[in-house]
């Protein structure tokens, strides 16, 4: 079969044929119908600093067949698989728990002591076929289409992030950051009971589009962000949430300005280095909460989101701007730092 | 000034002059702009059994002015009122705590040990002027008119309901009943998480009306409910959640077997009499939660529905279907029990 | 070996000899260490009417051995069994859940769509050697003892209805009910944030009991429970939560009256038949909250109880006051219902 | 009268004779019957950088009559006061809240968006009579001393941190510090779910005053935290919960490696300056929540604590080491800074 594989630690990737691996105790093999590009792997086919950084925590090693935001249809069990068959379609979750750690036996199986992660830690999903353990497929129902379930992993770090942000029906929801993630979580915070959804970032194709969603858009290169927001926000002083995720240091250290007393703030991208906190000014004294996101709830947040698609809630497909084929891997990946929402290979 | 006062225990009610009384510590004078009728107030009319109960268990001494649900504009402030002013938009909280015993000091002031209940235990607001205490009045912001204000205790109710509710992304909430208060809850599951909206009535009319706003209508007279639920259903074994809005013993005994296992009940609607309920198989091995509705929170309640529709999440106006003149009230009270949503006064 | 085998609808049970059963898949063997006698095995030891009930509700197959409350040490394991071997000290979870429903997959397995029941559909532990599934078995810390172990799956059910109950500190809980998982109950909302623990029963020896371990006692036949739970809430105009144990339906009536405004009753006794309950007064306008609770969360009661165990804050093992042989297992059972806490079989 | 003047922004007060102000609108006089010397007391006191930080933010005017943790007999109540009389026991609660903004209408007046703070925006309580608004003064019930209540607004602090650390039964605590408020914290903690409780500080005296109360105690200049946490919470991974209370840039540097994945930080030391974080590794791979603290909940905590006393869960008097009148204030401030518990006046 071939697929795009990572083979040094130098920019691009290579879209070869590679030998299809024997399935191993628990493992299911997939025909790939649609792959999403995700943060992470565009670190990887960069290789910079993040790839490095990631690469050294996860011991990752090359070659590695890249992406883990995926969906397809089983045409193989292994031995001592149970609950799938061939046939089903499936998506997959990247974060892999051993099952039997504390996190596991007390529901936080998504960040699992001893986590495994797709496409970084074994071979990802770029590829016609690919293998992945069975108790992180969850089965599609037949209202959700193949390509729609490659978004559910993606689309599932916002959902994770709305359901954490506990939203109280009527409160103002501050998105920071307009990517495809920020767009999923608009549209969620929209139907989760905000009453006003604020989005900001610092393109205007991106602000745009989160505008279409429904949400009041600030361009930050434009408009001061804080006078706005608190002019929306006047009888609270602040917006009640904040969902971080841009990942900028600079975003980091002005957010907690936009939040009233006991708000909350959810922190969603990984920003390098250190950010320095006034824990007196802006923890403390302000009473607020933060919560940082790691991964999916294994599988409360797909029964959510499959929830709120089946009920024709959320449009994850019109998010998801762009199809190629893997061939066309340079230009794919090109398309993700412009202006572009999900940015899929579809085999 | 003019007011609509039951004088006796029998059918009906007087419209009629009555002097205006003075202000005592702490209360204000407000000139009422719009005012709706209420289940309570039916029954206060009708002079029926229910209205004996309600009657005997708050002390309700005759005459007395009716209604309860209304917004108007302060006229006149009394004595050691602090924080209102005359001009000030208003819509008063029905349930008047007494802001010292244990239930007000721990956030539970909406069932205050010592509750008096607007419209009940003191005159009420079908008048041109209506008197109230002022800690039961919540200002309105201009972006709210005053017969939205008057709609906003009883959408307050549903309010309460659906944040009691604990709506998880992507549920299927059922709404059992489809008048006035069952159409808030219809519109408000719809933008507080809910993946599907089912709503159940035997008039025809009303479950019309819940569908339009958004709901899976079913007509318990014509359909089964248990298999339509069921069907819809079938991945989870049940709703996760309902809301019982009908008072109907019927309803009542047959509504647990809608709900998953570890699911939720929330009752709002007061039945007569005592339910038989199978705790064994329906609750305990049901892991089943129920949770009984008396009043909205003061004033968090009120601040989810002002955000709410604030944010034009929400179309309370929309529902309120009828308008009578206080002379019409004999029209006004017929209509409650016809093809209508909400019925209101506009004086 | 030799196991206690129920063999027909009839009073009593055979200890005899029995052959022992190959390991399926993910199945464990199990040297029972002890075994606890719990109220479900003592209606099929009595066949009462409630044996009926059960074994018709989960179709129960004779013969059977006994008995589900239990420790021990795996002697074999079965093949695709993972994460557990042959050495390992283990007690034993009897809710059997399929790990694939929606249940399972959102964190409410031990309600599972498609549970077995251990020892009621499948065989039980009444035995010298058990056969569970290795996914109902927990393993055991070195600082817990077997027999401690043993009584792991009875005091998680006092667990999950602490747990259940929220208690804030300083409330007041009464404990309707002073048999052993009631005594375990008294001991953990004591150091669970309770102020006041209060214990009703009808029987000295068991409110005695309850008060050694530091509550507040109450005999139902000699003091009038509601003047004295309003004598010790006064402040609070009643408990702010019961745990009712009994399944008596007298109790089941009576109780709502004991919980103040907004307060919560958490129903584990399981009545005979239908309560009538009046859901105006005692569920509406009090606005209560009602918890059924079938069976511990897995594995979070059971990580809950170990913590609690290990660091000293609870006294499990005083309340198994009498141990026996299986083949004095007349005696034992007849035991259960005299001057009794927990009785063991410790083999 | 007499009292403990500030009067200049350098080290020390005066102890003087003072003119009784008139009560205005609400206010009520308290004869004071003991009061203790908190952090903020000491900073003023000394007038060190956290004095003219804290005394620019709340806009201190000198002179000021010291002190705010106060409990005493009402002897005047001045006009508008309502449900408060002469001869009433009370404590005072510090932060003043309006009443009327986003904050005091939705449960959380305690971080008002206009609050006054009792000894520092008005004057405070070192004095033989003190001035209060009435709607901060709690009751005390008849079994609570005022020497008790005195220690109800700092022992309320640690309440508050318990209160959010959301404990679960059995989970292992870590509070850092050892001053007054993390002894009640460690008391509370054994009484409010934790199986077990760590308690860090760097002097002896106070690591052993934990000990005494049952915390695991730890010197951090003896002993290295990290491996001393992990050797006890091996099977979690860390921590479940810390409750930081030193305020030390250090401590909160290093105390992220302490916590669990999906675990929590309260944070209550009120650090200088900024502290680095690394959101990526420490929040949102670990999953972490951090909650601030400021002030406790009006009157949720007050009644915590209050319930927790009455049963005789908390030792709050045997915390408070040392007596003084407030002519040796000299010594007392000295005091605070040794081997002492809580330091009290006692006029």
């Amino acid at each position: 079969m071939h697929a795009l594989v990572k083979k040094a630690k130098t920019p691009g990737a290579d879209y070869c044929e590679v030998k299809e691996k024997e399935l191993a105790k628990g493992e299911i093999r997939i025909a790939v119908e649609a792959a999403a590009i995700c943060g992470t792997d565009i670190h990887y086919y960069k290789w910079d600093q993040a790839a490095e950084n990631f690469s050294s925590a996860f011991n990752v090693s090359l070659p590695l067949i890249l992406g883990h935001e995926f969906a397809g249809t089983i045409v193989e069990v292994g031995p001592n698989v149970e609950g799938k068959k061939v046939g089903d379609r499936v998506a997959i979750e990247t974060h892999i728990p051993c099952g039997t750690c504390f996190q596991c036996q007390n529901g936080d199986a998504h960040n699992c002591n001893n986590t495994g992660i797709y496409g970084t830690t074994c071979d990802g999903c770029f590829a016609d076929y690919a293998v992945a353990p069975a108790n992180v497929a969850f089965t599609l129902p037949p209202e959700i289409e193949s390509v729609e379930g490659a978004l559910f992993e993606p689309a599932g770090v916002a959902m994770r992030g709305i359901d954490e942000a506990k939203i109280q029906p009527g409160e103002t929801v501050l998105i920071y950051g307009c990517g495809p993630i920020a767009i999923f979580a608009v549209q969620m915070a929209r139907v989760c009971g905000a009453g006003t959804v604020i989005a900001v970032d610092i393109n205007d194709y991106r602000v745009n589009m989160a505008r279409n969603y429904g949400a009041v858009g600030i361009n930050a290169t434009k408009e001061d962000v804080l006078s706005e927001v608190m002019k929306i926000t006047a009888a609270r002083g602040g917006v009640d949430v904040v969902l971080e995720l841009t990942g900028s240091p600079a975003v980091y250290k002005s957010v907690f300005d936009l939040i009233r007393r006991e708000g909350r703030l959810i922190t969603i991208g990984h920003p390098p280095g250190d950010i320095p906190v006034n824990f007196t000014k802006n923890v403390n004294l302000k009473g607020l909460s933060v919560k940082g996101i790691f991964g999916r709830r294994i599988w409360n947040t797909w029964w959510q989101l499959s929830g709120l698609v089946a009920g024709k809630k959320l449009d994850l497909m019109s998010v998801a701007t762009h199809r190629y084929k893997y061939e066309q891997h340079q230009e794919a990946f090109e398309m993700t730092s412009g202006n572009a929402g999900k940015v899929l290979f579809v085999p």
